[in-house]
């Protein structure tokens, strides 16, 4: 669990946003959470929408103001739905990440501030913050849920941290056929379609092009390749039965 | 708003679930929810969390089964939190939004499925889809609240989504079978593979799950399933004249 990134949660209304929250950083490794005056904290419902993610809440310090929250921060940024007319710099959701992820690299303890649930945080206390961090999304319609933006903010900070970027690779994977194999199949399947007479051996066209085309793509497995002849051998069985 | 990515919440609990769903669609700029036997809805939590994104539940279609929330769909995609035995190709949530996203550009539907809250996706319906996604997350604590993880998954299908204009669409790219055809080629292989003896319709056994897998994978055109049906009616015809 990483302890250097602190959320910071500032005026929260609901507690169930605060267990919310909660639950989204520890689904994304991060550990240390910090409520400014929260308006109802600690809460049955808090505890409830945190749904095991309790040790986050029980770690979670209350904070009277935000010196207190912001104290040993190297970096201090604070998500904004609008663009202000004063404003610091502006950092997509990503971009801001990437900073995160090189200060903690560091050594160093960064802050991310998310405001109200109706108001944000005041240009005040944006004004504290290095950057301000927006998260892309529909401009007619930009007021993500507080806890669905810390639940965005932790993953992109999660995927910034990991130094190649998360893999598509899965450990484990099934052994996959060899050329000959796929080939020994294509030779099965052709003679079997000559066998039902659906491929004409003088003509054969582009079929088995579209089929190796078909099956290329796939990538087939060992024990793939061995279902698929053991159905085109039980066709040819069943020849031998019903010529019969 | 995009209404051709289709948000589909199976068995949804908790009807504030399906709000914040919602809100969380509409703002990464996405407007078509389908719910697949939800336990409460309507339902007052869900229009408090939507939160100004009533027009989305408005229009959310509620259906009885998957069938009916997948008609259409040329790529269904189901979320997994954690890795299956017998599993389809997993990506991360970053890599399947960028195909969904090439195959809404080339004009197709796609539907995401997210899972009940206490136990996601059956592995039944896993098999309905072409591969699965995980979330990268802290592997200890790895479910997330499941509009948290609509919220993610749309983020990043926004972020993928970048416009590139007119004219980006790929000239003459096949089109892809709809989820209907898929399940149709199914039935038909089974058919089949019964009438050959080869499966025991008594004991299915992972059979057909296997077989799921393989063509999942390949994104299967309307033409393939054609060719692919064409040779299992040749061994049927077959069938009719051997038995003579």
């Amino acid at each position: 669990m990483n302890s250097s990134i602190h959320i910071v949660l500032v005026e929260t209304s609901h507690p169930g946003n605060i267990g919310a929250a909660a639950r989204a950083m520890k689904n994304m490794g991060l550990s240390s959470l910090r409520l400014v005056a929260p308006a109802r904290y600690p809460h049955a419902d808090a505890t409830a929408r945190a749904a095991g993610a309790d040790d986050v809440l029980a770690q979670a310090a209350v904070c009277a103001g935000l010196d207190e929250a912001l104290a040993g921060c190297q970096l201090v940024i604070g998500m904004s739905a609008r663009r202000r007319r004063l404003s610091s710099p502006v950092l997509s959701s990503r971009d801001a990440a990437a900073r995160v992820v090189n200060v903690t690299a560091a050594g160093g303890d960064v802050a991310v501030l998310f405001g109200r649930e109706n108001s944000g945080l005041t240009n005040e206390e944006l004004d504290r913050c290095q950057f301000h961090v927006q998260i892309p999304c529909n401009p007619h319609f930009s007021s993500l849920n507080v806890a669905a933006a810390v639940q965005v903010m932790c993953y992109e900070m999660m995927l910034a941290d990991v130094p190649s970027g998360p893999g598509s690779e899965v450990p484990g994977s099934p052994t996959l056929a060899t050329a000959d194999e796929v080939e020994g199949y294509y030779d099965h399947l052709q003679e079997v379609m000559i066998q039902t007479e659906f491929l004409n051996p003088e003509q054969p066209g582009i079929l088995m092009r579209r089929l190796r085309r078909l099956y290329n793509r796939v990538q087939l497995e060992h024990e793939e390749i061995q279902i698929l002849r053991g159905i085109l051998t039980s066709v040819q069985k069943f020849r031998g039965k019903w010529l019969v």
